[in-house]
């Protein structure tokens, strides 16, 4: 088998974790296997760097940062093969340059394009574990990129897309995916398969086991993905394309506090209001989420959606700034402390009434419901911030109460 | 003007220090001047990275160590640039994959080959400073390769050849290159001019302000250095091919502790005695040093030389374990506590009674002479390791007294 492993910088933080790696990464390779591993940068790494850089220059320039910042993944893939040639596995470790792992051209958030298979499968052939620097590539200029927040995932993937790998397993803190963030659900179970669009829908909705770029790629080249803990062997999730008929209807149940609702009041009720104002906030690149519109008063209407935290400001600005001009509007209201709450699984496309179980739990527990936002697999509400705990127990126990 | 610029770990070693840099380097470059800097990573951060191979793997294989190690020079050429774009002086940092710098195959002490001048020269025409990662290099297996001890300097000389630079500066912690150790002799003074051959005799001597091998490769690319202090502006050293016709005798005094005498007495007088013992040192990597040859008794004769004290237990071992061989002796005897003071001048080819001046000033003040070594411009002693303060200060005043 040919298996790519990825490891955060949490499980090589320190000399005793980097050997913890090691040995499992040994044992895998005594049974005969080819194997790829996947490293970040040691711990906290990397917020150092990024520290040090904006001790130099607070507007230090994304070219100098990632030069700075592929040091890190480096120090941790020569360690890790220093470790493995301590345990008598041969290995070599390589960086972006040498792999090499092509990227876009925009630093701090590149994309990959494409990735050299040669030298790893030398190494490969070889017998040599390849131990390579995750987060990094190269440009068309030659020089590093980075590929931002969950990219060491996304390199994972990508080799094992490249490299044809049987399987690409994914280290976390955590055992696997859960049908629910067991710090908030105590009953939380962990999923024996997860398909990569629930996958998607419950990575989207702050279940954060993966990172969104690294499953959609995942699922575009078929590459089965494991997400297993460091920690112990436990099996972990498996995360593939169909899952086994018997499977439940819903896969999980997710929550995400990092959102908030903008309504827009006594908007003019003319075609192509509803353009302007969600074009205006796509060009400043603010992703808007759940959209709602209602019949206001006096042949005006009224516009709310949800907005990532961090877009808030600028999303109120945007719009601040165009309501004297092409978008008129007696009033935008803004409410932060809000939450969504979803349930998602491939199943309930052919089971009706998952929506109406969901908010039947909610009821129950007094939870009230702000907006609804539906698709193929997911059902979400947006409820009070402070709602959260309770909601998620709730609808938790509603679908998988029969289960435990 | 173009101008290549090293400066090592101490001038690099914090915040500050990284802005007095850069401070300078403005300077120059708002003068008009092209820029090309060489830089070795930050304080001790190289002795940082070796401890913490070591912690992994005592056994740690070099390719695994100089991946390891470009790390260092790669954090502090992306700090500089940033500094440097602090200061509204446009930079770019450079590896040595970017550069690119290709060296000979062995890690851990490798050469350079070739620089490719392109990726600096089109930063240079876009109005850029370039910084450099001194130190490392990439060889043909597109592994990074380190280049061993003062390879920082060799860097900046190498690229100084292969951009044809105009000049070299070379940054150091003294102003310059001085007629001695100022630690050791309170009347010591710089130099303002002094040859190639010089230089390579003074450092061999442990003057070691550079490096052997930039010096060779300064003289034989024709390369002007210039040896001056990171700390102020003061005009430095001039290291080039001739000198002014007036200059002095002799230019320095220099001393070396770091040294051993072993003796063989009682050898075979036959032909091929000495070729055979100096051949089993070689093949262990012993260099010998001054070598004296006297008449033994019974018609025996004795080999006396001096190696480097590090290379002391190894030359022993040698010549023991050949001693039952083809190398029959009666003894061989170490003294460890002795030390070489020279004297160096290009002038000295074309003026008789220099060493004649040194014995006198050694006579002067009782020191006794073990050994004596000549080339074409150094006169070199062989002296009691408790003397050689007395003796420098002795031998610097007989020559430079008149001249302060």
């Amino acid at each position: 088998m040919l298996i790519v492993k990825k490891f955060g910088g949490t499980s090589v933080a320190d000399k005793e974790r980097i050997f913890n790696v090691a040995r499992r990464i040994a044992e895998d390779y005594k049974k005969g296997n080819e194997i790829v591993v996947v490293l970040s940068a040691m711990g906290k790494q990397t917020d150092v760097l990024l520290e040090m850089a904006r001790n130099i220059n607070p507007k230090a320039s994304k070219r100098e940062i990632d030069m700075l910042l592929t040091t890190g993944e480096q120090t941790s893939v020569a360690l890790m093969a220093m470790a493995l040639n301590a345990l008598d596995i041969p290995a070599v470790s390589l960086n972006a340059f040498q792999v090499a792992m092509h990227t876009t051209s925009a630093y701090g958030n590149s994309r990959l394009k494409r990735i050299d298979t040669e030298r790893i499968s030398v190494e490969l052939e070889n017998k040599r574990v390849v131990v390579v620097t995750g987060f990094q590539g190269v440009n068309k200029m030659d020089d590093y990129t980075t590929l931002g927040r969950g990219g060491s995932d996304t390199t994972a993937v990508a080799l094992a897309a490249a490299l044809h790998a049987d399987t690409c397993e994914i280290y976390t803190d955590v055992e696997g995916v859960y049908t629910a963030d067991p710090r908030l659900v105590s009953d939380a179970r962990k999923l024996k398969e997860i398909t990569y669009d629930e996958m998607l829908e419950m990575a989207s909705l702050g279940a954060g086991v993966l990172h969104n770029r690294s499953v959609e790629m995942a699922k575009k080249y078929g590459v089965q993905l494991v997400v297993r803990s460091s920690l112990n062997n436990s099996e972990g999730t498996l995360v593939k394309e169909e899952v086994k008929m018997e499977k439940m209807l819903v896969s999980g149940v997710a929550s995400d506090r990092n959102t908030a609702r903008i309504s827009v009041i006594g908007l003019e009720d003319q075609p192509g209001v509803a353009f302007k104002l969600f074009n205006h906030l796509a060009r400043h690149d603010v992703n808007v989420d759940i959209i709602l519109q209602s019949v206001g008063r006096d042949g005006t209407k009224d516009i709310s959606f949800t907005v990532n935290e961090d877009d808030l400001e600028e999303a109120v600005a945007t719009l601040e700034r165009h309501r004297q001009g092409s978008l008129k509007c007696q009033k935008i209201d803004v409410e932060k402390e809000v939450a969504k709450v979803s349930v998602v699984g491939a199943g309930m496309m052919s089971h009706a009434g998952v929506a109406a179980k969901m908010f039947e739990a909610l009821y129950d527990v007094g939870v009230n419901i702000k907006m609804i936002s539906t698709s193929e697999i997911r059902v979400t509400v947006l409820i009070d911030d402070i709602h959260v705990e309770k909601a998620m127990n709730a609808v938790h126990e509603k679908f998988f109460a029969s289960q435990l």
